[in-house]
């Protein structure tokens, strides 16, 4: 269902043209209202895609209300990042066609501003010609049906190998969304890009502060190979066509609840990856402390191909651990224990357990580090480093 | 000649049966003196192993006069990190029975210090009646040629393929070393560990300002994978027996040219690695934001790939610099231009001349990246990524 699972939504997802594979390429989600209320929070990345800084400035109320958009266009296929103004130009006048279709598909009110998308590789030109026809045929695949709403997460795949979709049913009110990526980022064929639909009421406000919140506990928490994409995107948007106003924090725990869901697909579609694994830290002086030192572990390549090898290689975990600055997050090394799969193989500074006993097999890797130093805690997701990873992004590049 | 090349050393290389493979694992190195000058640096690891631990301490004067040793001793096949209080007592224990053996071997004044290191898996406690008796027998072994030094650069290989060692003859005086590691440090079978002689007449002082700040610009600018290893060091021994005392300035660059080149052949020699990538910041505001920016693109494990593919991908060379804080670095992203072996791919925040006229072959592979903000300048060093490494990393782990 995902993005038309929610009341006053329609989606289509269409071949337009734009990959050389022939897959589809192009999606549209609309939102038919009441409501028109949008957010959403973007790579922080310097070096930002043309899309990114014309999201940014329509959810600013550049181009009309802040806080709102009556539509979503992602293109997959290029990426349109690096491409100068030409590429800021492209997706300013893919946002201005889109606006022009929506007006004539439902004539009323002021049609809103267009949220724009793109994934695919860097430093190549919009086909604008396929993209502007491509939309008019998008605008007239238009459905509120889970047909629709699977085209649309179709569309935006890159190397993802599935779409990804999911969906929450609540008191009343529905929120749904699609997602695709391969990691957090990055990958030369991919980018997250995220879309969330909702028929609860909320405003601009409440919707941007739970959008955020989740996003950094979420995605925000996973770490496939280190690398950041130029066009990361997480788009909520709200029609209130349910009616129904939930209470702000049952709002935020369903997007976070349903972003978390959506981020785990990620992980477990990454490239090349044959081990999803969870790294805990606990006993942290700050969730902040947590998160970073949880994030230093997820980037070791060394730990990462030991998970890959089935290898409870806790040295690698400890060495890398003994990486994050002490002004980040304190800590006695002498006070710190590992479990891997459950198994505390590392306690206090020392040998812990038989690390023959640990049970590599599974799918999913718990990392469980201890830092006794305190009381909060954070879980970052990262994937194991495997000959598939390398193909996919050398032998195979263009 | 290495570590022998210069006046006043000896050393050994010797099968211990530390190692499994029954490769040599045990090499020592002696200053006869006159002088018994000795500096060191370090990792920054917060979890360094116990032989770091004890090398800071001597060079501190907590066991004989400061900034002075007498020898080094160096294992392969256990890294004797994560071993608790034990291996504290071990890496103690050994630098006693070395200073012991030494005191017999040539009468004389009082011994000195013995500094000692370790490399291997990480969490093996040293297997001390083996190290013992090999020490005895190193110091047996104990010869001032060329195949002395030789065999104690080959015995502290752990998965380097390639024994590595260098010399420099100056005006009346000789400095030469000996490394090992694959990559900057890491891999569970490894570490950097590197040994400097020189039979200059230099002060303590004059000697550990000069190795910080030549292993600050060389070894201390490779990257290979990202990981950090508990043991890492480096150590110049200067024995003074040339009885020429150079400018402090040509002492600097002299240690600075040999760990250039030592470091050099660590890249050359990293794990499954196809090409060396030099990746330069030039128009930096400073040295330090130019290193910083080198630093952050080597890291990306998507450009890694991208070279082992021969894939000219400065899309991934700008989306990871792109990730470095403004406040470390400061640039306009429009402003920067990216050459990959001399063709500008992209020029003022667009495309550039065409990637298809790159040529990727040759194994030095050079990316360079004018920020256009300043005038500092920086190399970073790290290599591609490639299913050698995976292999060598995942599947013969044990």
């Amino acid at each position: 269902m995902s993005v038309t699972a929610a009341a006053g939504f329609r989606a289509a997802g269409i071949n337009a043209g734009l990959k050389e594979s022939g897959r589809p390429d192009l999606a549209l989600v609309v939102n038919d209202g009441p409501l028109d209320v949008a957010a959403g929070v973007f790579t922080t990345n310097r070096v930002a895609a043309a899309p990114v800084h014309w999201c940014r400035s329509v959810l600013a109320g550049e181009h009309g209300s802040p806080g709102a958009a009556r539509a979503v266009i992602l293109n997959s296929g290029s990426a349109n990042a690096c491409t100068g103004p030409q590429g800021a130009a492209d997706t300013a006048a893919t946002a201005a066609r889109v606006a022009e279709l929506l007006a004539h598909d439902r004539p009323g009110p002021q049609p809103g501003s267009v949220l724009v998308c793109s994934t695919g590789v860097i430093g190549v030109p919009l086909d604008m010609p396929n993209l502007l026809t491509g939309a008019a045929a998008a605008v007239r695949a238009l459905a509120d049906t889970p047909d629709a709403g699977h085209a649309a997460a179709t569309a935006i795949m890159t190397t993802d190998t599935v779409s990804k979709e999911d969906t929450l049913h609540l008191d009343g009110w529905t929120i749904g969304g699609m997602i695709k990526g391969v990691g957090m980022l990055a990958p030369g064929m991919a980018t997250m890009l995220c879309v969330i639909t909702t028929d609860a009421v909320v405003d601009a406000g409440t919707a941007h502060s739970a959008l955020s919140r989740a996003a950094a506990r979420t995605v925000g928490r996973i770490n496939s190979d280190g690398c950041m994409s130029t066009n990361d995107t997480v788009l909520l948007l709200a029609s209130g066509a349910s009616g129904k106003t939930p209470a702000p924090e049952d709002f935020g725990a369903a997007v976070q609840e349903l972003l978390g869901r959506l981020g785990r697909r990620l992980v477990a579609d990454a490239e090349g990856a044959t081990h999803d694994i969870a790294i805990t830290v606990t006993g942290a002086i700050t969730e902040a402390a947590a998160e970073a030192a949880a994030r230093t572990v997820s980037a070791s390549n060394l730990l990462k191909c030991a998970v890959a090898g089935e290898d409870p290689n806790w040295g690698r975990v400890i060495s890398q651990l003994g990486t994050v600055p002490e002004a980040v997050c304190p800590f006695d090394p002498d006070a710190v224990d590992v479990a891997i799969n459950g198994v505390t193989v590392y306690r206090h500074g020392a040998l812990g357990e038989d690390r023959s006993t640990v049970d590599m097999t599974p799918r999913e890797t718990r990392i469980d580090i201890a830092l006794n130093a305190g009381d909060a805690a954070a879980t970052v997701w990262t994937n194991d480093l495997t000959h598939g990873y390398v193909t996919i992004n050398a032998d195979y590049t263009t």
